[in-house]
């Protein structure tokens, strides 16, 4: 272990320590070591997608938190086209963020698109589909159900920064087993800043105390130890999202000299569905839609996974020659 | 207009002023005021129920934001109950967050639920709930489509404190044309600080800075033009939730005598689902679930529903006796 990763671990360690975790995230472990078990037998690769932002609480009893605009679109997204391109996807998410394959039916309201059938089937009733969106649900549903007889999808949730940090270790321990052929796709919102559990109010802030100071710390940064020491043979992609054009090469470039992994994709809050930054030790390359591409509704995602899969692939082969 | 409502008034309107809106926020308005005529030329007393918790922004370009735990639980159940009192509701409620009749279904995953049904129709493939999950679904199914039919329930969505803000000024307006048959049960959990825009750094704040430092002022208080001058002969419910049991009947107390308004229901953080404290100016009255009602599924809404809805009778008929 170097020294550099040493020190961030033991922030880490102290991290998890002081917050506690709810008996799922054991569960969520558990699964994803089954899952990547059963596709390191079958010689998949496997991408480990994270996606949605993580809360930060500001009261030990916790009413108020911090939050990210972020509902997952990138990540829920992204993993359609991963497990298009025949990879197995562990897609590590925000509770109530957006998923793939339901993200397409999002904006009907379930009981909107639904109706008693009770017609062919007398006294007993059967549900169905509404024949409007009947083919649009077909569609995703037979997508969605090819995807999991295969077994290619898992879904774990995480809501707190401590949960997200907890299953990010425990499945990145787990996928190093498959040394290269795991590639992880972070593009999680994580806060840069909490509270301590040792500095946090016991009880709601009370608004009758008049304006609020908050002091918040610094999270301490897991790429270095995720990428050194947790998986140090995979392939790894990282996210910078900024909202001033002028910072977002730079950060970007700051990252991957920091912490040596592979990709970092750089976007712009407003811009964000239209144009990113791909960049890498060599090379920084814009993935763009053109006007008509995005009118036809195509998505970024499948041009950033394109150019994602197709680098994993020569750093696997640059490995095992 | 009273001075003291004066002055909270002039307060607000420099919120609105320095917040912009979006434009989903006036077809929201035009459809409550339609809705409410509708009702006011049947006859019909309107429930006006606000639930889930608001966003406030910490970015002009937003990024950050400091949200509420609400996953809006109370508001979505007791709206539910209202209906089946023969209330005609109005249901404003952060995106996202809970809703009548839908929450019952809230930890199905769609995808998981459906199936194709091939067999019957050849190749005009249907799809169908999966039997199993049928008596489920059609009993809430068939409850909502009455309630839709009837056009007894309105839904409405904010995310941002300002979008609530506006939403809560605009459809109490509209709900004063209802004299004394207006009831608003005021649940939504409204954060108490926010960052003024002119405060607010326009840019994603750089974790590179180090710790960060917030002050937060606190957010005009909108229960005292409320009360006074939107809708002086409304019933008026508001919500008072504390983490510490010392403070809960103090607090619900002051917001009363502050307020003048007819109701303050109290909750504690870990207790909420099973008892709360219903405070009027002569009383303060426990509403409990025995263990046994907890067992059998009994929600505590409906008690609270129960009670409010009582009390919303004997003040119409005080104030036409």
């Amino acid at each position: 272990m170097s020294k550099v990763t040493c020190f961030k671990m033991a922030e880490l360690e102290a991290f998890f320590q002081e917050n506690s975790l709810p008996g799922t995230c054991t569960k969520s472990e558990n699964e994803a070591k089954e899952f990547i078990k059963y596709h390191k037998d079958t010689g998949n690769h496997v991408a480990f997608v994270t996606s949605g932002g993580t809360k930060v609480p500001l009261e030990g009893n916790t009413v108020r938190y911090i939050d990210n605009f972020s509902i997952g679109m990138r990540g829920a997204v992204s993993t359609e086209y991963f497990l298009q391109h025949g990879y197995a996807v562990i897609f590590l998410h925000r509770g109530r963020s957006l998923e793939p394959f339901t993200r397409h039916l999002q904006n009907l309201r379930l009981l909107d698109i639904l109706e008693v059938n009770s017609i062919e089937h007398g006294s007993n009733s059967s549900v169905v589909v509404k024949s409007d969106y009947c083919p649009q649900v077909l569609n995703v549903l037979k997508t969605y159900q090819d995807v999991m007889k295969k077994r290619q999808l898992l879904m774990l949730e995480f809501n707190t920064l401590s949960e997200y940090l907890y299953l990010l270790k425990a499945c990145s321990l787990a996928l190093s087993s498959l040394g290269n052929r795991a590639l992880l796709y972070l593009a999680a919102a994580v806060s840069d800043f909490y509270i301590p559990k040792d500095k946090m109010p016991e009880h709601k802030i009370q608004s009758s105390e008049g304006p609020l100071q908050l002091s918040l710390e610094l999270v301490p940064k897991m790429m270095a130890p995720l990428v050194m020491d947790w998986v140090p043979d995979a392939f790894v992609i990282s996210f910078k999202l900024e909202t001033d054009p002028s910072l977002l090469i730079s950060k970007s470039k700051q990252a991957l000299d920091r912490y040596q992994h592979q990709v970092v994709i750089g976007n712009l809050l407003d811009t964000r569905k239209r144009e990113v930054v791909s960049v890498t030790k060599d090379q920084e390359n814009w993935i763009r839609l053109t006007d008509k591409e995005l009118s036809l509704g195509v998505e970024i995602e499948s041009k950033i996974v394109s150019e994602i899969v197709e680098k994993h692939k020569k750093f696997c082969s640059h490995d095992c020659p």
